[in-house]
C-alpha cells in the first residue's frame, strides 16, 4: 500500500469514527438486562459463564443456580468456589429426566432451585443471576411459565438476569432485552466425539 | 399426575436413556477440537471465555490472545490473573479501525499478536488457545488466511484451538470441528442502551 492509500485508509478512518461517535452518543443508558441464550448450537451456557466472569472481575455480586447440572464437577464449579465473595454458585440439578425417571422428584428439585433464584432476584444485591437451563424445566412443564415471568419481571431495575437452555418459550423472548439464538453450524459429537473437560463440563 | 401417568412417565425415561446409552457409546474419541464462534450476535467471545472457565478450573494450561482489545481494563482480566500459573492473557489490540485509523500500525499489530498466538500453538504444552477476534483481522486482510489455515492445521492433536469474531472465512468452517453462529435475535443497543460491565466487558 503507497502513502496515498495509507492517506485515504485514514480519511475513512475518520470518517467512520466520527459516524460511529455519533450513534454511540444515543447510547446512553444503562440498565438490568433480561439476557436469553437459547438455540440447538453450543454456547448457551459458555456464554453465560463468560459474562459472570466479566462480572466477577468488576467486584459484582453474582448469584448462579444450574437446574440439571449437579453431583457433577465441572470446571466453572472449581473457579467460581476460588471467588467465595463474589459468586454463589449453586449446581442443583440432579442430571436429565433420563437419568432420574422420576418426575414427582424432577418437579421437586426444579422447585428447590426455583425457589433459590427467586430469593436471588428479590435481592438487589445481586447484580447478575443466572438460571442455567431453566428453559429445559420450563418446556417440560415443571414449572409454570407464567410465575416464571412475573419474577422476571419484578426484578430490580439495574439487576441483569440470564436465562439459558433450548427452546426458550416465546413470552421469554419476548420479555428479554438481548437475545442470541446459538445456531448449530457444526458439532463434534456428530463425528464421533465424546463431551470433553474444558469444552462441555 | 397418578401413579399410572408417573409409571408411565418413568418406563419411557427408562427406554429414552437406554436409547441414549447406545448413542453416547459409539462417542468415543478424544480429540483437541478447531471451534469457531461466529455470526451477529452476541456471545462469541464469551463462550470462548466460559470455556476459559472450564479448562482452567480442570487445571490445563490456557494461551489467549485478544486482537482488538487491548488498553481497556476488562472483567475477564481481572479474574484471569488470579490465575498465573493456568492462563497467560494477552490483550494485544489496540481498539478498532477507526480508532487507530492507521493501517500499516494495525497490521504490524496484528501481525505481533499472531507471532504470539503460534507460538502458543506450535507449543503441545498448551491445552487451549484463544485467538479472540482473529476473524475480524482476516476480514480486513491484515493476515494471509492461507498462513492462518496452514497454521491451525499443524496444531497439537490434543490442543484445543478457539476462533471468534464475525464473518469466519468459508475455509475455516469447513476446517473446524465445532461451529456455533451465535445469531442476533435482539440487542439491547436498538434500545439506546450502552455497552455495560459484566455484559460486554
Amino acid at each position: 500500500m503507497d502513502e496515498a492509500d495509507e492517506a485515504r485508509h485514514a480519511d475513512k478512518m475518520r470518517k467512520k469514527q466520527a459516524a460511529r461517535e455519533t450513534i454511540m452518543a444515543t447510547k446512553t443508558r444503562e440498565k438490568g438486562l433480561l439476557i436469553v441464550h437459547t438455540g440447538k448450537g453450543k454456547g448457551k451456557t459458555s456464554a453465560a459463564l463468560g459474562m459472570v466472569v466479566r462480572a466477577i472481575g468488576h467486584g459484582m455480586k453474582v448469584g448462579v443456580v444450574q437446574f440439571v447440572k449437579g453431583a457433577m464437577t465441572t470446571g466453572e464449579k472449581a473457579v467460581f468456589d476460588a471467588f467465595p465473595g463474589n459468586v454463589e454458585f449453586k449446581p442443583m440439578g440432579e442430571g436429565f429426566t433420563w437419568n432420574t425417571q422420576d418426575r414427582s422428584r424432577d418437579i421437586a428439585t426444579t422447585r428447590t432451585a426455583w425457589d433459590e433464584v427467586k430469593r436471588m432476584i428479590a435481592d438487589p444485591s445481586y447484580d447478575m443471576v443466572l438460571a442455567d437451563e431453566l428453559n429445559i424445566v420450563l418446556r417440560y412443564d415443571y414449572l409454570p411459565l407464567d410465575e416464571v415471568l412475573e419474577v422476571l419481571s419484578a426484578k430490580p431495575e439495574m439487576q441483569h438476569v440470564i436465562v439459558t437452555g433450548r427452546n426458550a418459550p416465546d413470552a421469554l423472548i419476548e420479555a428479554a432485552d438481548l437475545v442470541t439464538d446459538m445456531t448449530m453450524v457444526k458439532h463434534p459429537f456428530r463425528s464421533g466425539v465424546k463431551a470433553q473437560a474444558g469444552i462441555e463440563f
